[in-house]
């Protein structure tokens, strides 16, 4: 298997965008990236999106993105894993430059959200359709649901899930490319509107628009791209039981910790090893299953990291220094790419204001539905 | 790169299968692969699907269908490319294997397509939705403006295309899982409903249901699981314009050639050393231009083959041995593995009253939208 770099790294500003369309996304980011490596031309493209066929009535998101960039003839297949769309997609674009298919390619992922969609239908997709969204369930309801078995287990608070929130807007205002670049307090996170309880407004998501992209090649021809490559020395997917009443345990993640066990293998490192992490925080209870998964803080203690400072930067080990899903925006294709993008921006010393110091090991998870499928790559700067 | 072989195949009938879900379909076909194999666990599951979003509401479909299978935790991520899904499907699966990442993999295709949805408008998101669907054109109408370009150029006749059903459905006669076990006469395809002018009923593949699935693995470990191992010598993707209006020739399908010239060069063959096709006749026109582009027949020569017999079983270069689209129906995320599992049928010699004799090098031709992307894999018996 070939060492693999990113080379290069491009995305548009995260929000309600309603003056692009879903190809005009696609296009400024990948072109933000093929600029910075000054190449016009790719062996291989994949496109992470998830819904684009529901959302804007197009599927078949391959050839018109390498057509839309000008690259009609180069191979460019799309790759869905719900909201790990993104992370699925830099996966396979690993891969096949792993395996000496392809030299050059661009990994990517872009989602069209607010064209007036219902969205939380659409998502809903996501979940089990004959097992939980045909009876009414949607996301909101489902993290709600892991929220209070995690408070049930290990007595975490609403104010606890309130920190995570006040955390990620804290970063997300230093972000250029992030949704919401304002910070919030923990007053206003605690009296913002019950969406599920006990998940409030200021504890999900929003809805988004944006697309975001990298360029990945063997590490031993990154010199002709870039001279910071950052390799890819782990990547790791795995799954759950799609529907949320199958888990063996609601407030911990399997297929986090399985995804995570791969790639820290993979890599040869361990979660201490980790200088920063970006996480699935599409809901505030979310980053806190997830950083217990991971391994970066133990079982039943990811309440506290937030509160604590332990998650924040100048913390122990800084989460979510983009701003996460919160602060940033998920457009959901995008968001695996653009975790991608902040770890490697963190690690080739790129990230301006939200600069972490001297890391050298960083994380990207990225999640689908309520967890049935996660992805892990963990990056090195060489 | 590691050598890959196809170890074992599974499928369900095609057709309208109203007693069977999404889920169903899979589980069925990766369940017969998998006993086939005497396996219970793999390493990785790749799904291709077209559009199970917009025709079930149903996205996710990785976890969902590992988590059917009763092997929730191993990596499953669904891959999409239109018609083409399957073949897009098969081409991770080997990268992944080829990669060293995994040892063995499911590479699946299924679509539900007879629940009520309105299939010929979600077909249509395949096209390009700003500059052709929203316009009001469907897959009849782009293809009939291909099959009267191929008539303009090189006398091409109604006729003709008609052969390309007759074959089809001879061929498909025999195959115990086709949609269409009968023969239709020239005659009836001629007077069949007109379609899209000069397209009629006869001349377009059905709407349907069903779901395939190949194990792969690394050569050197297929002796665990077979003594008739296939191996995957060449494996090509390549993209054009998505929209039709774009191309240089509306005769000539570029992508269709390109990825066959990059499987051709892979497997180290040329169009000459291939003793049967499985290409994709959507439209009867499309097959005719699928074999001119595969360099499987000179140009402008399609329109003969058929009738001359040329493409026929007994033929110099049998095509559509299973039926093709046409007879053996075409749930568009399976229909690329099921042409894999046609030519690994052959090559292992399993392919009972449709058996070609001594063939040693076979190819499946997938293809998505009005031909924007094509998918070409070359195989071999050792």
């Amino acid at each position: 298997m070939r060492e693999v770099a990113i080379v290069a790294a491009g995305m548009t500003r995260f929000g309600e965008l309603w003056e692009s369309s879903l190809r005009d996304l696609f296009v400024e980011a990948a072109d933000e990236a093929l600029r910075a490596a000054k190449v016009d031309r790719v062996d291989a493209i994949y496109v992470g999106n998830m819904a684009a066929g529901q959302f804007v009535g197009q599927e078949h998101l391959g050839p018109l993105m390498a057509d839309a960039l000008g690259m009609a003839g180069v191979a460019a297949t799309r790759v869905e894993s719900a909201c790990a769309s993104g992370g699925a997609a830099l996966r396979c674009a690993f891969l096949d430059v792993a395996s000496g298919a392809s030299d050059l390619v661009i990994a990517s992922g872009v989602e069209k959200m607010t064209d007036g969609a219902d969205t939380t239908a659409i998502l809903a997709t996501a979940a089990d359709q004959e097992r939980e969204a045909y009876h009414g369930i949607t996301f909101p309801g489902l993290y709600a649901m892991i929220a209070r078995a995690h408070m049930k287990a290990f007595g975490t608070t609403e104010e606890d899930l309130a920190w995570v929130s006040v955390k990620n807007h804290r970063h997300g205002a230093r972000n250029p490319k992030a949704q919401f670049r304002r910070e919030v307090k923990l007053e206003e996170v605690m009296a913002s509107t019950m969406v599920s309880d006990p998940l409030r407004l200021l504890h999900c998501s929003p809805v988004s628009d944006g697309a975001a992209a990298v360029l990945l090649c063997p590490l031993d021809q990154a010199s002709k791209y870039t001279d910071r490559p950052i390799v890819i020395r782990g990547s790791g997917l795995a799954t759950a039981t799609m529907a949320l009443a199958d888990r063996r345990d609601l407030a911990f993640l399997d297929a986090v910790r399985l995804s995570a066990e791969k790639a820290y293998k993979m890599a040869k490192v361990n979660p201490s090893d980790i200088h920063l992490a970006e996480v699935h925080d599409c809901f505030s209870i979310a980053e806190i299953c997830c950083i217990e998964a991971l391994g970066l803080v133990e079982k039943g203690q990811g309440g506290r990291a937030a509160r604590e400072g332990i998650t924040a930067l100048g913390g122990k080990i800084p989460v979510n220094t983009s701003g996460g899903l919160k602060s940033k925006g998920h457009p959901v294709g995008a968001t695996g790419i653009a975790q991608a993008i902040e770890v490697y921006e963190q690690l080739a010393g790129k990230a301006g204001d939200r600069q972490v110091a001297k890391a050298r090991f960083g994380l990207a998870q990225n999640m689908g539905g309520s967890g049935a499928s996660s992805v892990v790559h963990v990056f090195e700067r060489v």
